[in-house]
């Protein structure tokens, strides 16, 4: 399962871009970091939310195709984010986690944390889709 | 207004990083172009949903700039985003306006579309807030 | 297709106890309106924000179910709802209409009018879902 | 506190309509309940998706309004739900929590659950502002 999830997340060459790392992959949660580099701001030198969104976006679809059989593939529906803090830190860290899991459908709760993974930067709410591989 | 929301944007090294032009400032209404790179693509070769992501929510963010006082500063509260078909496309031109201009909230709508503009590839609905710019 | 949705609608009794009426019934558009009554209200006497989101959620899936195969119900998978001005009207026009229409899952956007369908009070992004039904 | 809370609580008639209850009120966290009633049904016999929203969405600004200032109001500005279970159950109960308080917005976290708070039918993301209120 892990090797399934690490190979698929090599792929998406913009995680590469935006220097993401995979640091967990378990049943239905994975962690993605991300340091702060200047490639990466928004106008006040803060990680800039598209940044934050797109790992945790991509945390909590690992974390959903970690409980899909093989042979599938995972697409995002869907994903509604609330910013509560500056992302005024060093690294970003992000938590997806599966909250329901269906067939078809899998509902997951995404986090962003600072380094020390205390301080919340955002909250996410997200449906994936579960597709048969094109081969 | 435009002088201020193009200064604005290129101080946002991350559209510098996704290769994103600010193409269109109206009054309550951006339009940001982003061309097919393989530095922005999910596993697929499509268009990342967090590249979509990022330079939708940058449209909607400037669109009510547009409109916000000289001083103030614009930040993102929240948004929501439906991924209604695979970016499999050349460029993606996301458009955002402003449908309820507020004196603290300003909500925004989002869309992206291909290249001919025509096929829409996702809707948002986004939450700006207006805040004082720190000097 | 317009006697399947009705006969859908007038099972959810709480659409009565809301007093919402199906006005209009087209292929991917659905209008349901309900008038102003005291057991409605908020605590400043306007309709209260969860009848506005009930019938505007009724409104989108019903427009995804007029486009479902014969058999079939729906179900609203999620939604989201940005309140735009305080629903001070006689009435409310809710308007539910499909953005994207798959096989498995159906995007409506949602719209709440005034009584002369010119204010909008609110604003929805839905996903709807096509299941077999229970016979 | 709990009594500014109840006050507005016992205003909203439409929460009398639904026959809610009010039965958890602390800083920050609101709880309220709902028996099953005929009158409250969607086209299945189950609860309609528009009662659950409607008691989450109270919880939520009740929990929001626990934290705010005397002589202010809250007003919901948007939220989104994802609906995880069917509402195949006698009682919901609905949580709201306050994940990020502020000035002017607060952030909340709410959830619908049956009625031995175990099965979770609805999550929700909302946003709730705080208005000076008018007298």
């Amino acid at each position: 399962m892990e090797s399934k999830v690490r190979e698929s997340f090599d792929r998406q060459k913009f995680m590469t871009t935006l220097g993401a790392r995979l640091t967990v992959v378990e049943s239905g949660l994975v962690k993605i970091e991300c340091d702060w580099q200047e490639k990466l701001i928004q106008q006040n030198g803060f990680f800039h939310a598209g940044v934050i969104t797109s790992i945790v976006d991509s945390a909590c679809g690992y974390a959903a195709y970690s409980l899909m059989p093989e042979g599938s593939d995972v697409l995002s529906v869907e994903f509604k984010i609330n910013m509560l803090n500056p992302a005024k830190c060093e690294k970003v860290i992000a938590v997806g986690r599966v909250i329901k899991s269906g067939r078809t459908l899998t509902i997951c709760e995404g986090t962003a944390y600072d380094e020390n993974e205390e301080k919340i930067l955002a909250k996410m709410m997200a449906t994936m889709i579960c597709v048969n591989r094109k081969s």
